[in-house]
C-alpha cells in the first residue's frame, strides 16, 4: 500500500472527526505511515453534516493532502452517502452503518459493500450510542486492514484512559462486526 | 480577515489536535467561516511532537489547506517552538505557554509575543492539568480575535457536556489570562 485515502462522513454528534483523529494517530504513531487527516468545513456544516479524511502512505511524505477519490468511504448518514458515493473510487471499498444509510443509485464500478450495524451495536450491546464511531474504527481496521487491530487496540487505551472498558469493548465488537461482514463477501 | 492561518505545536498528551479541532469547530459551525484543520505526522510524531493547523477564511472556499506561514503560533513545548518559529509571518502573533517555552533565537521581523501560563493555570486554578489547551483557546480567542468568544464558550459546552464545568472555568481563566497579556502589550 502506497497512497492510501479514506472519506468518512456523518452528521453532527456521530463522532466523525474522532473516527478520523483515532484512525490517523493510529496509522501514524503506531503503524508509522505517514498520514494527513484533515476536516474541511464550508456552509454545510452548519446544516449538521460532518465529513473527515485521512491519507495515510507508507512511504513517503503526503505532499497533497486532499482526498482525491478514497479507497474507503465510511457514510454514517443517508446525507453523507448521498453527497460522497459518486467520488468513491472504482474497486473501492463502501462502509455504511446498515441502519442509517441504505443503498441507493449508481456506485462507481466494482465497489464493495460493506453494512455494519455501528450504532445499533453501540446502543443495545454497548450501552452508549456515542461509541458508534469505535464500533466502526472496529470494522474499518478488519474490513480494509490499513490499520492494525493492535495498533488501533492501544490508541484507544492511551486516548481513553477513563473509558478505556467502554471504548475497547464497542472496538472488540466493531472487529467482530466487521469479520461477519467480510465473510459474508460483498453484498 | 480574509484567509487566517494558525499553526499549533506541543507534545502528545497535551491535547494540540482537540485544540485545532474546537478552534476549527467554532470558527465554521458557530462563526460561520471557511475552515480546512489539518494534523500532519510524519516520524518526528513518534518521537512525541504534535502538529496541528487551521485555516479559516470568511469569503471563500479554502483551495490550498496547508498553512503556508501562518498568522499565529501557538507553541507548547521548546521543541515545537524550535522547529516552526521561523516559519511565522512577519509581524505575526507568537504565543508561548511561558513556563514550557523560553524566547530563544531570531524570530521573524515584527513578531508580537504573548506569555500564557496555559499548564500552570490549568494544575494550580482548574486542577486539570489536561486542561490547558482549553485555556490556551481562551487566551487565543481574546488576543487574536480569530474566533468568537461566545462561540468558543457555546462549543465547549456542546462538546464535553459532561465536563462542562471544568472546561468553562479553564477557558475563563485563559480568557482572562489573555486579557492581561494583552493589556500588559507586547514583550
Amino acid at each position: 500500500m502506497v497512497r492510501y485515502e479514506v472519506r468518512i462522513g456523518g452528521f453532527g454528534g456521530q463522532g466523525v472527526v474522532t473516527m478520523a483523529v483515532v484512525m490517523g494517530e493510529t496509522a501514524s504513531l503506531i503503524d508509522g505511515k505517514y498520514v494527513v487527516q484533515t476536516q474541511s468545513y464550508g456552509p454545510e456544516a452548519r446544516g449538521g453534516s460532518s465529513k473527515s479524511e485521512v491519507v495515510m502512505d507508507d512511504e513517503e511524505e503526503i505532499d497533497y493532502p486532499k482526498v482525491q477519490r478514497p479507497d474507503v468511504f465510511i457514510a454514517m448518514s443517508r446525507a453523507a452517502y448521498l453527497s460522497y458515493k459518486d467520488g468513491l473510487k472504482e474497486n473501492g471499498t463502501l462502509i455504511v452503518d446498515e441502519d442509517l444509510v441504505e443503498i441507493e443509485g449508481d456506485l462507481p464500478k466494482g465497489v464493495k459493500i460493506y453494512k455494519i450495524p455501528a450504532t445499533r451495536i453501540a446502543e443495545k450491546d454497548v450501552g452508549v450510542k456515542q461509541a458508534s464511531n469505535v464500533v466502526m474504527l472496529g470494522a474499518f481496521a478488519v474490513i480494509t486492514k490499513a490499520i492494525s487491530l493492535d495498533g488501533l487496540r492501544k490508541r484507544v487505551e492511551d486516548r481513553w484512559p477513563r473509558f478505556v472498558k467502554t471504548n475497547l469493548q464497542a472496538l472488540e465488537l466493531g472487529i467482530k462486526a466487521g469479520e461477519a461482514a467480510l465473510a459474508s463477501g460483498e453484498k
